[in-house]
């Protein structure tokens, strides 16, 4: 359904981006079918945004007209609290202020990115470097922060044993990024149908979850394990799979609570941790490395009339490995 | 009820303890009790353990006959696996030999502490500084470990908010550590009822967790939470404390597995953990800390015949703070 959504009139800390190219994000479907609570209707999501600056506000000096620019999923936060003055907006202890469906400062409900155009703080726009194709940079803005920050903390890197679980949108690009950043990558798939793209990612090994012999293999194998599956997993089995002090990070939400045995997390003086996108100045370092590292997602472009089937494919798994609307097709 | 339990001879590298004194450990009553899995009865339990070395064998030479040495709750580990060459024997790939009721590498069942004599492989047997109350000591070996190891693992110290939960036998350890290394302390005691003792072992703030206010007055304070409470608590609103980057350690061993919504580790990046005693090297160092700062637990002292009516007391935390045997009252 298109629907004409209003942006607020250009601040003067503002710019106004028209969007090339919106991803879809699995977050895009929990929201609107309400499974992360209730939805201020009428509502467009999308937080995987790049485009170009078409106008500047007056006191704006971060980004020119025809800047290519990205917008991830926050675009503010009370910038003042511990965690912002920090560079942990995404952890403004006030809330920061998603992309889409969030109340902003002004009072405003925000909209998302599959949308012409978006006008949004300067702070929260970021740059998106030239070497990355538009499409391919947009998953970026959410799959590839998402991924990139829990791997910059818990030092994925030369020496570290770094497993993968789910190789959707999420996953694909912790492959990429973990490899790059020099881990040893380990896939855990559910089937080995995706071995040679896990492969062609960087992944140094690739073992099936429903073959259950995988969780005998490999137990006390990992210093870390990024979770992108956004359902319940078995967490005693995944657990046993950390070496001494390895940590579980879940990137992916369920909206059900995980049950977590007391005793698997004694072994190894093991840790379970939850992980949010990043802060901006960390999106900025993560879109740089990856245009350095010549690291982009898979994407699958589409028209907007698509998107329907396209969350349908989502959620069956059905896509490699990340849906990209093509904005044009809105005009 | 007494009994005879055989103690193996003496090998070449091990020594013969004569016991002093044995605590009592809520871990003894889940394993009688049969709650932590099947018992290979007749068992005795006990792994807070201190005496006097009475013999040793023609090979041991880490400790002399007179020596007032400690056991705690392991006395074997494989020795060889990446864990135990680093130190870690309590995560002994391989499973550490628990003081009682495993089987030891020989083959035989370990039997605890609630007993005249033990003998022990002398890479297991701690020295006890004799500056330290015998019966005060015992407890160190499985109270004092288990918070002295997490609190210096998370880097308890100055500048740090430590929240304990629980002001039992772990609990109160746990305060006067943590004070003692030089954290501020919040003690999250079900009442008030333990106050005064609270900031007598060192805690700056004590609050009651069932004023449902301590949760929303605490949200975002504490770098870490150490939980010694062996029942399930509402993960939800305890994780919902940490500040940025903290890190809920349990200590303490529910049956039950816990449920955690996924959501509360998302927010400022928290962890939750799990932590298992310490190491061999590590238990002697917090005995030398503990003997330093002149820290010991506060005890009560009875006779054997005492043991089912204490364990009765534990189970409605009527103690303050840990009961501990007088090993003459068996002989």
């Amino acid at each position: 359904m298109r629907t004409t959504v209003e942006r607020r009139n250009l601040g003067p800390r503002d710019v106004l981006i028209e969007i090339s190219y919106a991803g879809i994000c699995h977050s895009d479907i929990h929201t609107v079918r309400g499974e992360w609570g209730s939805v201020p209707y009428p509502l467009t999501v999308g937080h995987e945004i790049v485009g170009h600056v078409t106008e500047v506000g007056a006191e704006a000096g971060k980004h020119k007209v025809g800047d290519r620019v990205g917008v991830g999923c926050m675009v503010n936060s009370c910038r003042d609290c511990d965690n912002c003055q920090a560079g942990y907006e995404q952890y403004c202890l006030d809330g920061n202020t998603g992309t889409y469906a969030s109340v902003d400062r002004d009072g405003t409900v925000t909209q998302g990115g599959y949308s012409t155009h978006v006008v949004v703080d300067e702070d929260f726009v970021l740059r998106v470097p030239t070497s990355i194709p538009q499409e391919a940079a947009a998953p970026l803005l959410c799959a590839g922060i998402t991924t990139y920050s829990p791997l910059s903390h818990w030092n994925a890197g030369p020496g570290k044993r770094v497993a993968v679980v789910g190789m959707g949108g999420l996953g694909h690009m912790a492959v990429k990024i973990a490899a790059a950043m020099g881990a040893e990558v380990t896939v855990l798939s559910q089937t080995l149908s995706k071995k040679a793209d896990g492969e062609r990612f960087g992944a140094a090994h690739y073992y099936a979850t429903s073959d259950l012999t995988t969780f005998e293999a490999l137990k006390n194998s990992f210093d870390l394990i990024i979770n992108t599956v956004s359902a319940p997993i078995d967490m005693r089995s995944y657990l046993g799979l950390l070496r001494l002090d390895g940590t579980l990070v879940s990137v992916g939400a369920p909206p059900e609570p995980l049950t977590v045995p007391v005793f698997a997390l004694f072994g190894n003086r093991r840790s379970f941790a939850g992980s949010s996108i990043g802060g901006i100045a960390e999106t900025q370092e993560m879109l740089d490395f990856c245009a350095e590292r010549g690291i982009a997602p898979e994407v699958e472009v589409i028209d907007a009339d698509a998107v329907n089937d396209a969350y349908e494919r989502v959620l069956t798994s059905d896509v490699r490995y990340r849906f990209v609307i093509d904005i044009a097709s809105l005009r």
